[in-house]
């Protein structure tokens, strides 16, 4: 088969109306980012070590041990090539497979970088930055995750020896789920209950080594396992979450993360005065990076999602011998291009959240805290908001593929449990939610005080106005100014808040309000951080964005984004009493024709994420579209076709057919 | 541990309202129900054969071998024990994993009962009977699934041998899915185009001898094999699903099943007096059996959430040392109450709709076809309606768990897995709808015409006063009325209905209306399913149900179920004008009472579903809720853990930290 030369989607792209390469550079954010990531992921690409089609054929064993070799393949590569820090992240994250490093560079590393003293980070740095160490970030355990106040470690000072005693008092203590600690890490950051002299200071971290340097068994007092198989055939089973238990561990008391806070060598608590608020900085540039795999994620979906929708042909078209391409249908498109556009929705909130992390990280040079409370509800909502529906756009565009996306070689099921987690981790998306709530909440309540909010809050200043004002549009094409949509959002997101917040007041206490309506708030929450996404898509269009036809596509996309969600949330919409059921019916209608718009442009606009064959992983998203032949040549891959016959056919098959199980032995 | 003697959901126990033993037997279906399924669930759990706790540890072909193992000896015990027809399903059902037995009971000798004549089905069925051949349903092709009028294979009449030639003539025809096929079955039933002389006569099944029955290898001028690894670690990979290539295979005349159409010796194609309706009840069937198993999976899934989120505590409390259970906070309530209700209803709707196809088959039997289109729409919307939702209540369940649920000790990835091919076979769920809303749309439009419309879709001759009338609700107990709730989602299914009728008569052609506003028209779909399914729980409140509390829990449930549907597609209803936004806020109010209500009794509520653990197959769904000795015990038997320096170490850590990578061979 000629797969080289065919392209099945030739018509397809024959029929965009855009610049496809100008739109893969306002992708990737930059010329440069796109010439650097398209580098990399050729170079992953074409190297056999980096193959990964195989994953769902081995056992844990074998997965695990051929992540290790494609782990220390990319760190080779990595110097052997003099590779920039920037060109290394991307190669790691082209090899697309959970490992230890993702965790020494992306959780260890970090934690000493933002609680270490100078000291500290020169020291264990240096070591970290060449692999002299591997560390991983023990902070969950068995019986605590979002409540990291309530961990039970202890790290307890002994004044005799100068050393912190690190112990697990229960069996919840256990720490469970760090990446990279079942099987590999030499060292961990572990956090546990600080204790001087009896008294409990609460939750700090330690550096503490927990592997032999020499043979790699753990050390004298710790007991560490992996935890066992997780979601998925491959996903993150190629990672040693793990499970570790301390008896007594003595560690110096010099490893204790001391940048906020110091233990003396007599045993006192000292704060430093390094501000504690720096630590949020931290938690707002994870989340941001966070926001940035999501729209990845959803990219890669919604990629293979279009363009085997475009391949699949089921059922009579009335013009043609051929059956329609299903991406035709209407019922796939409203399905589809909501997800499509919200993958572009995504990639341009995580640029503009990558500018927050940068005017925080400024403002708090400055000993300026003012807009940390804002960044930080606004962080934690979109990363709740977009994983959440990165999690369910993906298995949506499984379905999309029919049964062939139940096939791990559609890529579908491998990309769906691999990214699950992201729902969980750095903070459970609905304690999330209502940590935005609860700013909402507070920011609605210094309404009258004339302290004005600020950042993305700064709509709720209008309250006045947007509680009272009622939607002007008349024609469906109403729908299509930015203004419209904006103050439409706007209007639900603080009618729904300060709805809210009357509710609340008619409770006995604030708390008790606050826990009996926390469902309404969580809604309150979605409709503020969709506002957030919408305003700053638009706020993208205001920009000078050059190319064929690009503004004009992101135009339409935006406004799918925005109509969809009208559509999906009108009961919100039309109860707060901002627009009409009439007017929902034309945002409807005019969403209708937004998609016949996306529709001949769809496969080039998923073309733009630019993601090579190998990166996506599913022969239903090739780029040549070629899926038949291929998909019927995986198949024969598959270990249960080594033999025609199968293992398991003289014990357990033949004596069935020949009437004489009841005399074998199973 | 003294794992047997404890029970750490005592105290839940204690708490409950109602009679739970009642409860098993209400949801069973009847006391002697209940007894046969809890004597098989016991059988199966206490035989070590039948263990499944390490199914994610193993590879393919291990797992493959160890599904082989059960099935035979399934069949062993079911002999050895001379177990009924019914005892020997429910054995099936409790070892719980896919197999070839699944398709031979299921799909390939249902075929032969529903397609062959007599003298087939007496040669045929003898021998299937008796597992002395296995068989399996070749119907769909690597290019059709949904589309089986558009399937490729070709069975070709010669008139001079007197045979078929079934032949795949192009790569797409490949057979491609069906489970038993890639290296168990002996025989098929084929769907294949029927060529006579030249004519194609449309798709036919027969039955074909695939493999020999002496070693099993298939036969000359056929290709057989697996598909290859699908979602999930074990799910659907204990099945071989396969693919198959005819290259002019003959099979002798009299295996085309003949029953409703025959082909004469001479060629000549000849239908029978059997009416073409009768398989549209093999359909009915078929479609009501997934109902049940979706509420069978959806209960699964919330027993495991239900019991964990009482297990589980997070975040302080302000009246306890103790931290507050997560089942407690309303957004964890509010998630999980709704899916609690679902399962119940959906286990009422699937009893009804076993009446239903009794009901249709003797009227089939009596040549009355005038119910089945009724029935069929019917039951196609509610297998969508179900699947779907329990799709999605499954992995809601599991993120409702938190980090652990991601665990496949938790077993729910597991379920999950396995379970969402349910939207897809049997009819695409998005099809099905399609074919809902299409008879909805006829239902419309013979309004006028004096033809009553009767069943599921009796309410829509009163469109008059359901178009007009208004809800009557003032106060929130208003929405406990049976009679308020079924008048909403009537008026809400008419309305959205009439109005897609509306819209669709505006554009040039019926045909391009209804493909033109298929969303809308899903939507309408929906909104007639959920009204059955809310009816038949309202009608099930109207029989005489004995034991304290029972009825009381149940209909709570029943408003939980309805009024949460209220919430979630509020937009429907406010904005077709039945109810207003007050009324909705006042149903929302009313919900969050009932969860109250349910709380107390949650616990109870999964236990009356009767699952034992093995069934269930989840640490976290332990029904002594001693959930975290039993996740650190499990973790230990990753297979990673069987040495503590892991494989790979020497070749791919150790140079890595011993700074050795560039010159060590990878």
């Amino acid at each position: 088969m000629a797969a080289a030369t065919v392209d099945h989607l030739a018509h397809e792209r024959s029929k965009t109306q855009f610049d496809v390469d100008v739109m893969k550079i306002t992708w990737a954010g930059s010329k440069h980012a796109l010439d650097v990531a398209d580098r990399m992921a050729r170079l992953v690409a074409s190297d056999p070590i980096f193959r990964k089609d195989n994953r769902a054929d081995l056992g844990r064993k074998e997965l695990f041990k051929n992540t290790l070799r494609k782990a220390a393949h990319a760190w080779k590569r990595i110097t052997e090539l003099r590779l920039t820090e920037e060109e290394a992240s991307m190669l790691r994250v082209f090899v697309d497979e959970p490992t230890y490093g993702d965790l020494h560079w992306g959780m260890f590393i970090p934690a000493i970088k933002g609680q270490g003293t100078d000291e500290q980070q020169k020291k264990w740095l240096s070591l970290a930055y060449k692999f002299q160490i591997i560390g991983c970030y023990a902070q969950t355990e068995l019986g605590h995750g979002s409540n990291v106040q309530g961990l039970e470690t202890t790290a307890t000072f002994d004044p005799k020896t100068d050393e912190f005693v690190i112990h697990s008092p229960t069996l919840t203590s256990s720490k469970w789920w760090p990446g990279g600690l079942g099987k590999v890490s030499t060292h961990a950051v572990v956090y546990a209950r600080l204790i001087l002299d009896g008294k409990d200071h609460g939750v700090h971290g330690f550096i503490v080594q927990i592997r032999s340097l020499d043979d790699h068994l753990p050390l004298p007092g710790i007991v560490i396992g992996d935890i066992g198989a997780k979601f998925g055939n491959g996903a993150y089973n190629t990672m040693d979450n793990g499970v570790m238990r301390f008896d007594h561990v003595r560690i110096p008391r010099n490893q204790m993360l001391m940048r906020v806070s110091q233990v003396t060598r007599e045993g006192k608590y000292v704060e430093s005065d390094v501000p504690r608020q720096l630590l949020y900085g931290t938690m707002v540039y994870v989340r941001q990076a966070i926001v940035s795999d999501a729209s990845k994620a959803l990219s890669r979906a919604v990629c293979i999602a279009v363009r085997y929708s475009a391949v699949r042909r089921q059922f009579g078209s009335l013009d043609s011998s051929l059956e329609t391409q299903v991406i035709d249908y209407k019922t796939q498109q409203s399905r589809l291009f909501p997800l499509l556009a919200s993958a572009y929705a995504f990639r341009f909130v995580g640029e503009w959240l990558k500018w927050l992390y940068t005017d925080v990280t400024e403002r708090l040079k400055a000993n300026d805290f003012s807009t940390l409370p804002e960044a930080h509800a606004c962080t934690a909502g979109l990363k709740s908001l977009t994983t959440s529906v990165t999690a369910d756009g993906i298995e949506e565009c499984r379905k999309l593929c029919g049964g062939h996306g139940y096939l791990c070689s559609s890529g579908l099921p491998e990309l769906f449990a691999v990214y699950v987690p992201a729902c969980t981790y750095e903070g459970d998306n609905v304690v999330l939610l209502l940590q935005v709530a609860r700013f909402l909440m507070k920011t609605v309540s210094q309404l009258g005080s004339g302290q004005q909010p600020v950042g993305t809050v700064a709509y709720m200043g209008r309250v006045q106005h947007l509680t009272q004002s009622k939607c002007g549009v008349i024609t469906a094409d109403d729908w299509l100014k930015p203004s419209v949509i904006l103050e439409a959002f706007e209007a639900r997101a603080i009618r729904l808040a300060v709805n809210c917040a009357k509710n609340i007041s008619q409770f006995p206490s604030q708390e008790e309000g606050f826990s009996e309506l926390s469902a309404d708030l969580l809604d309150a929450a979605i409709a503020h951080c969709q506002l957030i996404v919408v305003s700053k898509f638009i706020d993208k269009l205001k920009e000078d964005i050059k190319g064929h036809g690009v503004k004009e596509m992101l135009q339409i996309l935006c406004n799918v984004y925005a109509l969809s969600l009208v559509h999906k949330h009108l009961g919100d919409f039309i109860s707060t009493g901002y627009i009409t059921p009439k007017q929902g019916a034309l945002a409807n209608e005019k969403l209708r024709f937004l998609y016949s718009q996306v529709r001949p442009n769809a496969v080039a606009l998923v073309d733009a994420f630019n993601h090579t064959d190998h990166y996506l992983g599913s022969i239903l998203g090739r780029y040549d579209g070629n899926v038949y032949p291929h998909l019927y040549g995986a198949a024969w891959k598959s270990p249960l076709n080594d033999s025609d016959v199968p293992d398991g056919y003289h014990e357990y098959i033949k004596p069935l057919l020949k009437q004489k199980l009841t005399t074998s032995r199973l």
